[in-house]
């Protein structure tokens, strides 16, 4: 089976090269041709294309990995132009504006809508990891919309891929990744900012920081358009999680300003359950 | 050389573990005999002793690695106590208040205020680990006022460890603390009472994150009683932070409130400079 792949950056890139490894034939375009001859030297594709048309000519299978923008926007044309045997799968981490967007275009039934829960700070085709997905999730999102031929090989390929599946309506998706996601990289950027703005007037402040800055500025480093894309696509839920996020902050600081060592340990003690949940 | 440890944590054990592996003898002391008996059984120590009178007796250099909050009642009466061939070192995390105390004390010259760049998220004896302070950073404050031989033996030690020295007054050490290390538990701490929050209406979200989450919540995890006893010691350096934190966050949500692509793109572009410091 032949598989296109649009974006070749970390995730588009790293499906290509494990999926290449179960000898799948593997297309790759990319608006960037830097990145299309990268991802071809890299071995994370078999053939480059300059035309997505070619791809469309080709591929039984299509994965777009591109940021949410604009999966947004090639979904309309690639389910307009595709042929009844084949499959549409976007790898998106947001779902709802994709999914509200297929709904409107003829042949939804050939589209898989999909995220993967797995990544890293890094981006490009330099980025791919060949068992990026082993043993991480995939949600599958509104899967009843799909047909059963489509919803089939994408689930065959993605349990090939050593992915556990999860399905859940678009809508609910985008809830939870505000929480467990998205928020994460607000929460990231921010500290980045802070740290970066505090370093104009103290030099040298980061040559003083550990593992535990390392690990919460981490996700800061990611790809700002990508992410852009995302804040925006999930805007409404995430701006829940912001100011929720921004109440438990104010709780800690007004318990820490009133010297209140009471309150600060009974906060502190319920967000150390967090351990509980995640071992 | 015997060593006399006080406070078998994850701080102290891990000390612990590694002198012994250098052929030092090990004496340890802590409040809770279940540490002290889990401390000797796990080999972080050579001897147990029940009573801090007994490791004053038997050490020549004694380090204090309990919580802040101890260490600033334990610098006054162990000072006092010392013989003048005795070193005392402490591994509190922050630095000011703890030195302000000293200054205060007789035999100030045989103290010497130490912050090791290095820990986990847990806590604990079986926490310990024997390479935690290989290759990592000894910052070392207000060392003028140590007498030379303390210091010399201070620094003789960490470097047997692996570590690099750093030096630098301690109001300094609390400020630039604040930024790299302080204001990360609290967002960390936040964001883990943020998800714990939602996670009662929506069951289960918290199965959905991966390892963004997971690197930006894991600080949440360390003991809440050692980190409350940080906060309170740094509270006004904490405060600026926080501050400052909030402000970028601010930004962050005004440019997704307002869909401001450009200036969210602008943000997030230069939070992800840190890649340049942080590799």
């Amino acid at each position: 089976m032949t598989i296109g792949i649009i974006g070749l950056g970390l995730i588009g890139g790293s499906l290509g090269l494990a999926l290449k490894k179960l000898n799948y034939k593997i297309l790759g375009f990319d608006n960037n041709p830097i990145h299309r001859s990268a991802a071809l030297k890299y071995g994370l594709i078999d053939k480059g294309v300059a035309d997505i048309e070619l791809l469309l000519n080709e591929a039984e299978v299509i994965i777009i990995a591109t940021p949410v923008t604009a999966i947004e926007q090639l979904v309309t044309t690639l389910l307009r132009s595709s042929r009844s045997d084949q499959v549409l799968i976007d790898c998106g981490s947001t779902k709802k504006s994709i999914c509200e967007i297929a709904n409107l275009c003829p042949n939804r039934d050939r589209f898989v809508a999909a995220h993967p829960i797995a990544g890293t700070e890094f981006s490009g085709p330099a980025a791919a990891i060949s068992d990026l997905f082993t043993g991480q999730k995939m949600i599958l999102c509104d899967s009843e919309k799909s047909n059963k031929r489509s919803l089939q090989i994408a689930r065959s390929l993605f349990t090939e891929l050593g992915m556990e599946l999860i399905y859940m309506p678009s809508d609910e998706h985008d809830i939870h990744l505000a929480y467990v996601s998205h928020l994460s990289h607000v929460s990231s950027f921010a500290l980045s900012l802070t740290a970066l703005e505090i370093e104009k007037s103290h030099e040298q402040i980061l040559n003083l920081s550990g593992s535990g800055f390392a690990s919460t500025v981490r996700l800061a480093k990611s790809n700002p358009d990508t992410w852009k894309s995302i804040f925006l696509a999930n805007k409404e839920n995430l701006l829940v999680a912001v100011k929720e996020y921004q109440n438990q902050l104010s709780n800690l600081q007004k318990a820490l300003e009133n010297e209140n060592s009471e309150e600060l340990l009974k906060l502190m003690t319920r967000a150390s359950e967090i351990k509980k949940i995640l071992k």
